[in-house]
């Protein structure tokens, strides 16, 4: 079904819709409380992540409520009384949202976003949070791998058609520059962030008019800045010849700008091409791959001295393929100024309870409680206060040269993308405290049962 | 930037409205072409695919067209004339889409998508149809799997905040319906797809409660058939005792249906806690499980002997966590009335030529040209007719239904998770005459260049 009201105000968990209930009906859903999203584990053994995520958090947020037809479909499930849905017609996002600036570095255990304000707020949004916050930094941080594999080299981002839905090709393709990445080829993305878009031609143009020569010479005729795909039938018996062929009978009225190829040896074409290409008169023209490329395929063919000048990556960038998703969870540290904490047979998963603020230094980062004095730079920024938004949505490029600052005032050893130096995060002594009382606590209530 | 008019027609790769330029420019942007998009490969190494993404294929085509701020963006680029864009503002989707009925079971080498009409439509859609149905059919497949491991019992969709991004839970829950889940924790896609909704409460509830027995006496209070949760602090020593404790104080009021464990050790807390559900009186209470599953850790926790009713299944189903990408390619296999080919060093790469229809019989699948008469059942339906709809979108019930029986029509062997067979697809004689000799052309052609 369409319906013409529908907003993402149900794009949530039924658990959260059925535990509001029990807090309105009990009386605790304004309760004040704090709750916080971080991640257990940096994802593809990285000493980081880029954070990205906060543009479409905070367009989500700015329109968030029910609608008519959202309210319709509640009622249809036959599960909550007519005041409740009236009580959720009124309700409007009134909590507060702290977050590190999109493209900061970030590290394990350290909150990516902190919540607080009324109980009903902080437990509606959830799914969503994590559903943005979790994919765009993990696309964010990848790309920030591949660029460091790329050593300097142009990079573009070729994966929309292997994106999980048209969401993560834009969004991602999105936080793959925030990353690093120099362009891409979604149209829309490009209109949407103003990012630099990137495409020439693709096999089909080779097939439309038969042959690589007619296709070279009709893409010639009508495109200047021309790189020509090379690997339709045959690269270096007829694609990269007739590359040079129309490269030559256009002269400077085409700025000749490289071939792509993406099949075949990349190693032996590559460097065949480039022999070609500069016996040619064309040192200066450049030589495109694309076809399954990650940092461990690039840093790959660099070493085997593969004559590769532009990256185009694709399918395993925008999947992050090697590990799909960041384990982020959303949990609550406070309610009604009482520290709160999950607990876990496993002490990794046992959450730290407590508000917190995170300080970087010279020598690491420390988690603090949010109000006790710190030292450095403070982390969390306020994007919402109590519901109305005060942090301005920066340009991409801004949050590109933000990242890349972020990083690089990080030493070297933590962000090899091979088995990096652990980053030292740490609790302050009041959490160290916070955290042993709160357990101590809840092993009591559990031994007194 | 915040566009009203803003559609997904932008939502492409720049190097199709490059190519749409040149045809353009040289007269040949209506010549009929046919082009199929197929993948080459079965994901998971899985003996079969189920074909998804239709209804959202049918609701980007009815859409598509140039808005002004699409048409003011591309101006913006300075690559095309004022011409070229009076004509994109002007174009209409004219072509027939065929594809199989949205649930189907298909093969590699099979066209999943056959786009048919004047060559701008064709090149257009291809990155906006391929991000739809390579990710819905990837998700469909791991969900068809994950019902074979859990042998008729009960799953549950619990992926949104794992996805990527908000498309990807939406429309990856929908896949995973179609592909025998029985519900999805999502409300929105229950909303938009009639799709039953699950879900009961979060640890939240007992940390805002303070206690299990808090949080689950107010839950019990507020709701009919609970499930509580009973590992947030200790799940046999606390949560699973308050959980029977609730149970009996609030009887046939409550229609007590079980609890969840959603960490620790799955086998020993499912066996323990059955016995204490039974020796309880509930021995028809269910223990529902969440905990990184998929088809492989729901066969060893089979094999195991847990005692497990009920799986939650997130993220390793929503992101096709072991293989993220299906590859599906979109080649051209016909321009007015010629057969095309792409050709490639690796044979299997080799797209074959021609418009075609599989035809599917008891004993496999044939290919054959698509005029060619065929024996058994045509797959490819009509979807477009000239731009027109011609097929109405089944309910997601329908879809469902859909695809269990092609399942069942399937022999045992083809369908095994591991280690399936190879089920048969042949090329019809006149199909592989047509490929030998586009292929022959083609190389005439490169030897006389």
């Amino acid at each position: 079904m369409v319906y013409p009201d529908d907003s993402l105000t149900l794009h949530t968990d039924l658990y959260q819709i059925n535990m509001i209930y029990t807090y309105w009906q009990t009386g605790i859903d304004q309760q004040p409380v704090v709750f916080e999203a971080y991640f257990r584990n940096k994802p593809f053994n990285n000493g980081y992540v880029i954070f990205a995520g906060l543009e479409h958090t905070i367009t989500y947020l700015k329109k968030i409520k029910f609608s008519a037809s959202d309210l319709d479909y509640l009622r249809s499930l036959n599960l909550y009384t007519a005041a409740f849905l009236e009580y959720l017609a009124q309700w409007r996002f009134t909590a507060t949202l702290r977050a590190p600036h999109e493209g900061e570095v970030m590290f394990d255990h350290e909150p990516l976003l902190q919540v607080e304000g009324p109980l009903v707020d902080a437990q509606l949004l959830e799914t969503a949070l994590l559903n943005i916050i979790n994919f765009q930094t993990l696309i964010a941080t990848k790309a920030s791998r591949i660029v460091s594999a790329a050593k300097g080299e142009p990079l573009l981002e070729f994966g929309t058609r292997r994106a999980q839905e048209l969401d993560a090709a834009l969004w991602g393709t999105r936080a793959a520059y925030i990353g690093g990445f120099n362009a891409t080829s979604n149209v829309r993305a490009g209109k949407l962030f103003n990012l630099p878009v990137s495409g020439t031609h693709a096999h089909a143009l080779v097939q439309a008019y038969k042959n690589d020569y007619d296709a070279f010479t009709a893409y010639a005729k009508t495109h200047h800045n021309v790189v020509f795909l090379v690997d339709t039938f045959d690269t270096l018996k007829s694609g990269v010849p007739n590359a040079i062929k129309v490269a030559r009978e256009f002269g400077d009225k085409i700025n000749f700008q490289g071939v792509r190829i993406d099949s075949g040896d990349m190693v032996g074409l590559s460097q065949t091409i480039r022999q070609e290409l500069d016996r040619a008169g064309f040192p200066n023209a450049k030589i495109y791959a694309s076809n399954d490329l990650d940092e461990y395929a690039i840093t790959n063919l660099k070493k085997q001295n593969a004559k590769i000048d532009v990256w185009g990556v694709g399918t395993k960038l925008i999947t992050a393929f090697d590990q799909p998703a960041l384990g982020a969870v959303y949990k609550m540290v406070s309610i009604s100024g009482d520290n709160t904490i999950k607990l876990s047979d496993d002490d990794e998963k046992i959450s730290t309870p407590g508000k917190k603020q995170i300080w970087r230094t010279d020598t690491g980062d420390m988690l603090t409680l949010f109000d006790e004095p710190g030292v450095g730079l403070p982390i969390l920024q306020d994007i919402f206060v109590h519901g109305k938004q005060i942090y301005q949505i920066p340009t991409a490029q801004a949050v590109q040269r933000y990242a890349k600052d972020s990083l690089s005032a990080i030493p070297a050893p933590f962000k090899r993308i091979d088995s990096p130096e652990k980053y030292s995060v740490s609790l302050s002594k009041r959490l160290i405290e916070a955290k042993n009382t709160t357990i101590q606590h809840v092993k009591n209530m559990i031994k007194e049962f």
